[in-house]
């Protein structure tokens, strides 16, 4: 069996080689990784930059590169180019912090396993509900490990990827499992105003969470009560509904939207 | 009225400046717009760099920044502080180039109207199925002014966006309007593989669309045959069938899965 393993956080993150010695012995590793941390990037792909790729020497892998890139590129790259062999699983992680709700539009982490999927793997993503730096990953990286063992046996439902957040508490407080629907996020004070040395504006992106009542079936609710979250994601964001109602709109009005007559 | 109008070409894109020309007489015009080209950025948010914003002189709006982010940071930016008053309509457009399929995740112009969803206004992103660089956008703009003025006449659904993509060629040659699902967009070739002066390899993201055979309701067969193509899309990437499903894992299993006992 063979791993692809990336991250958002860079190839030398804590959680992504934590992943390295829980999965080395289940299979062989393929590291591809982005260079510098790239939280925030979502989906996005360089298209006006060439990318870089160097391999890494890192013990206890098959084969390493850390990419130039987003996460995406990672995965494609991969995928496409660099691994030559077949891949059985996309393994995203461990991030360094939540990634819940809609923030996962937001997520190079989650978007790196969305990529797996398009390109056809099964693959999971997986965060540790923490931005502790010193947070330990030894709980979240075995967890993961028992998971990929029996995904690997069990196969993945195909165009579904995985989003698993795990609550950081000691072991033995970790509540349960849930299967969980993505609940909300969002955030107060979003921007911090601030002035250059020449009176020019400009803006940090920062912000707290708000505080929200959450829906107990999300996962938010899971991970903030204990409890490890599991979210299988579909990628196809066609609100089937609506094209439904909306077919029924009449030849004459859609002639007149088209052609204003 | 007010509309907030973003895209991902950049604030000199001519696509933006069609739509100014056709939306101005429609409702006042705020423009906060990426300063440089964004295609390819998805959702992406700016973390790790402070974001410059600064006033456009552009005729006929009531008020334009140019923006040091992405699309998605312009939209929050805008909602969030730049402009005071209230939105009611974010369009992202005309952008240069389809928006179809599994293609949206990696959009900038999809994502900033996706931004517009999140922060809870009515949104729609707009696209010109041409690449070519003097390709006109007159019908395009005029039938999003079209459009427009019923939306903002009868609202939209809230949690949804609508992908439009409209087909390039004479305006009595576009066949009608269809209310689609997102198709499948699949690329071979993906990445040109060179090497610098020094002799290390590096990587063009790059590739053709694969002519593969595409559902009749998709969005990427209506463009292909002649027809508008408006894809309503919703953000809850929850696979509902699946939590279902895997809810009904027995305790036992989850137990095992969790704590490897």
């Amino acid at each position: 069996m063979r791993i692809l393993l990336t991250n958002d956080d860079g190839i030398n993150a804590r959680g992504l080689h934590s992943l390295i010695t829980e999965l080395n012995t289940i299979a062989e590793i393929y590291v591809v990784a982005p260079r510098t941390e790239q939280s925030g990037t979502g989906h996005s792909i360089t298209v006006f930059d060439p990318i870089k790729a160097i391999e890494a020497n890192i013990p206890g892998i098959k084969k390493g590169w850390l990419v130039g890139g987003t996460p995406v590129d990672c995965v494609k790259l991969a995928t496409k180019r660099l691994v030559p062999e077949s891949i059985d699983l996309v393994v995203s992680g461990i991030n360094h912090g939540s990634n819940l709700g809609t923030d996962v539009l937001y997520s190079g982490t989650v978007s790196a396993a969305a990529e797996g999927v398009i390109m056809g793997y099964p693959s999971i993503a997986v965060s540790l509900d923490s931005f502790d730096p010193a947070a330990d990953f030894t709980f979240a990286a075995g967890f993961t490990g028992r998971l990929v063992r029996e995904i690997l046996k069990e196969g993945l439902p195909k165009t579904t990827l995985f989003n698993i957040n795990i609550p950081f508490r000691p072991a033995e407080e970790v509540k349960g499992i849930r299967l969980t629907k993505l609940g909300t996020r969002n955030y107060d004070n979003l921007f911090d105003e601030r002035r250059d040395p020449r009176g020019n504006i400009y803006y940090w992106l920062g912000g707290g969470v708000l505080n929200e009542e959450q829906d107990p079936d999300s996962d938010v609710y899971a991970v903030e009560h204990g409890y490890v979250s599991i979210t299988p994601i579909h990628l196809d964001l066609t609100h089937y509904g609506l094209v439904k109602k909306f077919s029924r709109l009449s030849e004459q009005y859609l002639n007149y939207l088209l052609r204003g007559e």
